[in-house]
């Protein structure tokens, strides 16, 4: 593959945008990246999104955004995995440009979700996990989640207050992100004492749903100078069982640890070379097993990193820098673009009080659904 | 790009699978594709499918489909653009082969829509409108290509008789495809008489959806003998308002011209060398503005083709060969990939009584919406 990087980078705050519509969202990200990056159009344009058939009446979101963002007529398709449907349009901006197809690729995230009951947004969450085997049976996903966070802690020995450095860590990151949707500092009292959801997992374990965009523009690498180049020199994706159930280790994520391990490969570093990570905290044992997985703590042992204040930006496993799904929120099918915008954002050196000082190697990793599609990428200051 | 191959294809009929689920039927396909080619898996798996998060309650179907298919952990994400959906996934699988970043790719469309009620479905396939301004005002999916019939009839002076050898084409060629859903002979007479749906548009002139899955298997060039490769020469997609009223031209399928053009110029032919063209007849009068696009016919002249028996596998420009949407049947997201089945079918010589002698080069055009999104491919046999 060519080398390509990103030249650009957009993203609306996070919030209930009621008087806004998804593909006004969208054009919001896509004119910020295309000023960031001081350009006036794009090839190709790729959208993630996961739910706009379901709670917007809407499909066909490629030549809708496409032609309300500017870009009229450009190629435009969308993609979707679940709440990995952002990292996995990602990669194929990525190998769009890569293969020599096109010059210029948008990715658009977006997701408009907050204008139905939470009843009505819970089901259409549930179509990430498998409909025939594990909805039909009741489950929602947070129950799943539940049920897999039960579990670690039985094996594993940890308490349900272990897990608070996680969330504190995020919400205190997100107090200095002016796109965060939650502005709102924790602590372990609170998080003890928060509204239960589906035991164990209570308000404070969960990230918030919410609509926003995040966009990304991708041009060949060689065609820039070197100073402010951000590369991506790493990008893969596995998956696994849809269903939970169907798993032989219910408390590893295999296919976190396959794209994770390919990613590194592709890029030549190892774990430790990782200066930030943008892992997918859509529940607070989700950062646990990402952090195990990726190969920054044996099993089991996710939680001690938290515990050992070594995931805060000064820390040796910065995560959730800009308040992850956590607090930054989780529009889920925009939120894998979101991970790319903010390891960007730190990788310029942009990010202020959460600053990794010096970042030059960063990495985001988005998942959709219970840990079934995986998708890593690792990006680069040249 | 570096040249990229179909080394296998496979398909279900199409019917009202009413005992079979979603899952498997694409895999099916994916079996079928993978004995064609004497393989027994691919690096990766794209996914085309326009509703199963509305008529299904199911999101995902990359991991869903790769563990029921036997490609349990690979790559694997879905791509949607509405009824254009399998063009645009085959697209992505010809980017992520040509990139170099994968080896081999499989392709599947799928569709399973027969289980709901008409009027769910109806308001699933609006979801390729643009909702806030053409759904949202009442009209349906097959009323917008009636208006469009209509001003086409007023413009151009056509009676709606003038339409009918389209259907009968389609309907004539299907009798000897076992996997097309209507084996149904019929004549100027059936097509003058048949139900009215949304005036001008009738019963003979529309597609009838149904369940279905198509597969194909993508692989580099350069690692096949030439003998019996299939080689795709010529790709492109293009964009149009999603709203058919905000166009300049409503009777000109401007994304269907930019990305034939396209498409035309990477393969290095022109529209006369197309040796048999699968076209995207929704509507019949889909077939003659896709002529008119492509440069087969001048504008507003489309239905001439089909008068003057240009259209059959014997004519000069054979059009639906296996019986296009309108009688192999129009399982939405899976449309695409039956149609780069069908061309490759014939570059093979495997069409029997359908055949187009001695057919080199051909074509397939999918369009998403009312002319939104159409994706363009050209195949040639080596």
């Amino acid at each position: 593959m060519r080398p390509v990087a990103i030249l650009g980078i957009g993203q609306t705050k996070i919030d209930e945008h009621w008087k806004r519509s998804l593909r006004d969202l969208a054009g919001e990200a896509i004119q910020a990246a295309l000023r960031d990056a001081g350009r006036d159009s794009a090839e190709a344009l790729f959208v993630s999104n996961m739910m706009s058939g379901i709670v917007n009446d809407q499909n066909n979101l490629g030549a809708l955004i496409a032609d309300w963002s500017g870009l009229h007529g450009v190629e435009a398709v969308k993609i979707e995995a679940a709440c990995g449907s952002g990292g996995a349009a990602f990669r194929a901006g990525l190998m769009g440009v890569a293969s020599g197809e096109m010059e210029s690729a948008l990715v658009v995230g977006v997701e408009k979700m907050t204008d139905r009951s939470p009843h009505e947004v819970t089901a259409a969450l549930a179509m990430a996990a498998d409909a025939d085997y594990e909805a039909e049976a009741g489950v929602s996903f947070v129950g799943l989640n539940a049920l897999i966070m039960r579990r670690y802690m039985h094996e594993h020995g940890w308490k349900h207050a272990d897990f608070a450095p996680f969330s504190i860590n995020a919400h205190t990151n997100a107090m200095h992100n002016p796109y965060a949707r939650l502005h709102q500092k924790i602590t372990v009292e609170d998080f003890e004492k928060s509204h239960m959801v589906a035991t164990p997992i209570n308000l404070l374990d969960a990230s918030p749903i919410g609509d926003g965009a995040a966009a990304a523009l991708l041009v060949p690498a060689g065609t820039l100078s070197q100073c402010a180049c951000i590369v991506i020199s790493g990008s893969a994706s596995a998956t696994d069982t849809l269903a939970v159930h169907s798993r032989p280790e219910a408390l590893f994520l295999t296919a976190a640890y396959k794209s994770a391990r390919a990613a590194y490969k592709m890029a030549g570093v190892m774990p430790e070379d990782i200066e930030v990570f943008e892992l997918h905290d859509a529940f607070s044992i989700m950062s646990a097993l990402s952090l195990e997985a990726c190969g920054f703590a044996e099993r089991g042992q996710g939680p001690r990193l938290g515990l050992d204040n070594k995931i805060s930006p000064k820390g040796r496993v910065p995560i959730c820098t800009r308040g992850g799904l956590k607090a930054r929120g989780h529009p889920v099918g925009a939120t894998g673009v979101y991970q790319i915008v903010e390891v960007v954002q730190q990788l310029r050196g942009e990010c202020g009080e959460t600053q990794v000082d010096g970042a030059r190697t960063g990495m985001a990793q988005n998942i959709g659904g219970s840990g079934a599609t995986i998708i890593t990428h690792i990006l680069k200051r040249e």
